[in-house]
């Protein structure tokens, strides 16, 4: 197992159909079949994402989620933390306190400052966590852009308008009809 | 939880001692007892840290590990590789492959070169990599020795000296005997 969940995977993917989505909010539903993956996973990462003030929730038939703020505003690092909680690269056990020889009593010498070994882990998560800051929706979604095709843009559109319509009762039918 | 395990807080600590014991091995179970942590669990740590080439096992009653090389090239990346076997930050699904608007055939234009999500990933595994590279065994050990004190050293080599001892049929007690 990886040390990062799916969860962020499946949250930092959620969030890039939303930046393209603009101001048309789309429902948790919607972004995992629109992915092909599991709704009920991706029921549980939306309100970590809201709360974290990553996303707004849209009440209403044709309501869903759109982002809180501009996606140049939403670092990698963000998600990580809305969806894992700020979870430490290392959980310092403070094992150097307990050797046998000091019996329960350990000098001060021993215990002061950050231990050698936690020090280390806390600069290599710092790396990491500066590594992640660095980068935002925004800037994904460019690296993105440039290869997706205007048909494919203009069909998903047509596939999330289609869906949010047809969670109105009595608007128009899934299918178009076909001509007479 | 953190992405770290415990056992490699534990194969840190325990190693660190075997960069003071020199020529001296120790056996898992002296070096479990020394810091007041789980002898079952730092005997499957050992093993790791054997096949890693980090430690060799030396055979006999005064037998037990002792570091297969110096300090210096045993770097803090090299332990936690051998322990937690290169667990990477992040297990891309690709994910961007499997949209429903594909029909089970994502275009080459969707799944060409790396998912920039998982890229993003990469840049800040190799940060926490690189750091955790820069720093080894006898660059942390040196932060410790300034404030150790040598009475402190001598208790320790007298006690596990007195350990290796009584693990000799035949040989002194473990306890000295009280003068006459």
């Amino acid at each position: 197992m990886a040390h990062l969940t799916v969860s962020v995977e499946y949250g930092l993917h959620c969030l890039l159909w939303l930046v393209d989505a603009g101001d048309t909010p789309l429902s948790s539903r919607d972004l995992a079949e629109l992915q092909g993956i599991s709704p009920s996973f991706v029921a549980k990462i939306f309100p970590k994402l809201e709360k974290a003030g990553i996303v707004v929730a849209c009440e209403g038939v044709r309501g869903g989620y759109r982002l809180a703020c501009p996606p140049e505003q939403i670092s990698v690092l963000r998600v990580v933390d809305a969806i894992e909680g700020e979870k430490p690269l290392f959980d310092c056990q403070e094992v150097r306190s307990r050797c046998a020889l000091f019996e329960d009593k350990p000098p001060q010498w021993a215990t002061s400052g950050t231990c050698g070994i936690h020090g280390v882990m806390l600069k290599a998560e710092k790396a990491m966590r500066d590594e992640l800051a660095t980068h935002s929706l925004a800037s994904i979604a460019a690296g993105f852009s440039h290869k997706i095709p205007e048909t494919f843009v203009v069909e998903v559109r047509d596939w999330t308008q289609l869906r949010a319509e047809n969670r109105k009762p009595g608007r128009r039918p899934k299918t178009p009809e076909p001509p007479p």
